[in-house]
């Protein structure tokens, strides 16, 4: 059966900012389409289908039951505040719908896991919306990570996430506010540099995580930048991570390994969609008296055909569909890694909380 | 009187590897000339002479002591292992020398002061061998960080500074024993990254530093990796680096600012010592629909007439013969910002010897 025909159909349940981005990533996908979308309010999910021009055939539910109740739709797109995952992610697994929920995934593991439980007792395919893992530069990073030779072992790993809210955003975003993402800068632009260090440690966890002495938070007690250190007994690895709502935009991955080293500076989002670049080098040796090197950093261009968000969708997808017409397993290396991320800002959460104390995982 | 008239007479104390790069910028600075080199051993002085050319009027000695005692030098460059650095360059400012100290400049900053206190009483110019913060490229760098408007408050800095020593460099470099160079990569790569943070900084002490749980050592107990945090209190700023004998050659430095952000990846050494470069983002926003960035990062390249050691000694040389010439005080923020720089040093290792607990500064 071609791609293209029976598209999985997606309802979007709840219209966040992020779900402008992540309906046209569905149009953009050749197997979904955009079934239904659902606010709390039927004003609300008119005014995004008008903002966004959707289609008239796209139904619009002022209630989130009404569309997890809707037949027809297959998955659902969750971009609803952390703090309402658990309920509305566990009713939607009910009702038998695959699940792409917006991270942070859950505010803690035990929710997180009552979720992966739902979906996996269901026989259902969930996958967090970190977009950056669908990016074929995502692959060819991960290429070279694996070369021993031009590689190596790794050694250390720098990440740092980071914008700048602006006055409005610190005031009124959801996530800023303790009652829906109580995460703040940690599960929102941490949520990336734990991702991309598990991510080069091939998803090995952590012995050890401790929260840096250095914190900012808002009048609310929520975080709004933190930083913290990961720590592999076995490998003698290390690896930092800065995240931040108040600082300027910052997406950078540094891995240190035996024979080579990577950097990339926009990798949650690429500068231009259409095509990205990383760089290494590998066995670079100073010149004699060591004045300069052998080699300078080699720059890799990956072009993307579709946006990596379209890529996303269209793995999901696959995966949605070849359970509901081939009756194969969900593929549980993404809820894997979600969960190891989980765990990690966990973590950091509780090392935090204990006054920046090491954290044994 | 032209720079080039009566050139400072440099004496080169110790024959190691690295003097054959400054005895280079000695000859390549237009204000500075050797005069002399002395090892323990006649023979090795006459090995160093033969393997770098040197020209038939340079005298050679056998004994530090000898050099110390000819009252034509004015200066002396001291490559010697740290352990030595107290005893010699104590002995050298009371026989009327300047000092170019290579770094680590102390086993800890109690040794450091003594030297200091030394050059300071006997009126003479100290300086340590960071030949990174003369190269031109350092000044644009400053200039970019000092800019309210395109840089901002900074935030966060990452350093690292590693570079993979050879089996034979592991089992015999003076950089391995705990004899003489006690403090291993903390004190070679580590210094750079201190350094650097603290230049981020404007040599502001942290207030709080913290080394990682992640450190590897040799048998005889040397640090062959480390890694550390450091915290500013008032600021809310954060630093982290990571340095390294047994990991393939990085010298990154990343400054995080509130509307800015720098990055350098070749910082202590350049690529090529003709011209460096650096790249800054400024005012960076996502796109609608956060689909890429407004901006990409710029590469600013700096040209550089001498390489930096060459730019170093001319310094060097100017400030001594201000002092020689014109009866000026010596320039004490030299030996300012490398007491900063080995109190950081102190503070990490004091952090690793008590189980990675934070130091207060």
């Amino acid at each position: 059966m071609a791609d293209n025909e029976n598209p999985i159909r997606f309802g979007i349940m709840g219209c966040a900012e992020i779900a402008r981005k992540v309906y046209r990533a569905i149009k953009m996908a050749p197997n979904s389409t955009l079934h239904a979308i659902a606010s709390r309010s039927i004003d609300k999910a008119r005014q995004f289908a008008v903002r966004n021009n959707l289609s008239k055939e796209v139904k619009l539910y002022g209630d989130y039951n009404e569309l997890l109740d809707d037949l027809f739709v297959d998955a659902i797109y969750m971009p609803l505040p952390t703090s309402l995952h658990l309920k509305w992610a566990v009713l939607a697994a009910q009702k038998g719908k695959h699940l792409l929920l917006e991270k942070p995934s859950a505010l803690n593991v035990k929710d997180l896991d009552k979720i992966l439980e739902a979906c996996e007792s269901n026989g259902l395919q969930f996958m967090d919306g970190s977009m950056w893992y669908h990016h074929p530069r995502t692959a060819k990073m991960k290429d070279f990570l694996s070369n021993l030779e031009l590689f190596g072992q790794i050694k250390a790993i720098h990440s740092s996430s980071s914008y700048t809210g602006t006055p409005q955003f610190l005031e009124n975003d959801i996530r800023v506010k303790p009652d829906l993402d109580a995460l703040g800068a940690l599960g929102d632009a941490g949520w990336y540099c734990i991702g991309a260090i598990l991510w080069s440690m091939n998803q090995k966890l952590p012995t050890t995580v401790t929260a840096l002495p250095a914190i900012a938070r808002n009048s609310a007690g929520v975080i709004l930048s933190c930083s913290a250190s990961l720590y592999w007994n076995e490998e003698k690895t290390v690896a930092t991570f800065y995240c931040s709502l108040i600082s300027h935009e910052t997406m950078d991955l540094a891995v240190y390994g035996s024979n080579g080293t990577l950097h990339v500076e926009d990798f949650i989002i690429p500068y231009d969609e259409r095509s990205a670049t990383f760089s290494f080098t590998s066995g670079a040796k100073f010149l004699d008296l060591h004045i300069g090197w052998n080699v300078k950093p080699q720059e890799v261009q990956v072009a993307c055909q579709l946006p990596q968000e379209a890529m996303m969708i269209q793995e999901f997808s696959t995966l949605v569909k070849g359970i509901k017409i081939s009756r194969l397993r969900p593929d549980c290396r993404w809820s894997s890694s979600t969960r190891s991320t989980q765990l990690v800002l966990d973590a950091v959460k509780n090392s935090i909380d204990i006054g920046f104390k090491p954290v044994q995982m």
